[in-house]
């Protein structure tokens, strides 16, 4: 029941957050964010998937380290796809993102939640847990790339 | 007291932090994430600083929500400053990062718990606090920029 409180928790917490419009000055303001924290975000997880997919021993303080920072990451880069930043920098991001903008918010809430499914998975210490919360949590990121980014 | 509390244990956590030197692949790994790192760490403070100087209405708890990213960003960056990333991406970083790596460590962690004096500081909900918290906080990036950034 705590995973679904803190799931509710966080899609409350997307939906108010402030109006994204008036977070960045400039296009490339939102685009080198939005791709800062997905980056910082793909490190850490990248760190969780190594010991998920056995490359690297399994440390299960680190591996809750890393999924406790991909959590606060996850929160941040949707801000970052404001009507108006479709374009201004180097961006992958496919227009459908702000044509098909219910789809794309359900995919970011959709990946939101598995993270925090992660993090519970993680605390468990048990290997074969967090493995299938990482592949979980992984297929919400390629679904959205498949669907909102170029290649 | 709990901020001293807090401190400590932020340092602590530094202090046992995994080597860096493990953790990324390729030096532009590292520079790519410290350099992400910094960036989102840079946009929240950049949010916290508008209201501190007056460019935008105090609001406590979107400063606060603000401030709490800013935290956690700060202890993120210096594990991607490891020995051996001193070139290999496009980076402002000066060579006495690694060669004063004490004076260097020193700085971090004077950010770092600066960042969290911000969190005290905002969570009393008053603006002149905040203020003065920011400007602190400012300040040890601003030395530390000073004295290990390339203009």
């Amino acid at each position: 029941m705590k995973t679904f409180a803190c799931i509710a928790a966080a899609v409350t917490l997307l939906a108010f957050a402030a109006p994204a419009s008036a977070q960045f000055a400039k296009p490339e303001d939102a685009i080198k964010y939005r791709q800062s924290a997905l980056s910082v975000m793909g490190t850490h997880f990248g760190r969780v998937g190594a010991m998920a997919n056995g490359k690297v021993p399994y440390d299960a303080k680190v591996a809750a380290e890393n999924v406790a920072i991909v959590v606060e990451m996850a929160k941040l880069p949707w801000v970052g796809f404001a009507p108006g930043t479709e374009t201004g920098g180097n961006t992958k991001a496919k227009p459908e993102i702000w044509t098909e903008q219910a789809k794309f918010k359900e995919k970011n809430e959709s990946m939101v939640a598995e993270t925090i499914k992660l993090a519970v998975a993680a605390k468990t210490g048990d290997l074969a847990t967090l493995k299938t919360a990482f592949t979980a949590t992984a297929d919400t990121c390629k679904s959205c790339h498949d669907a909102f980014r170029n290649k």
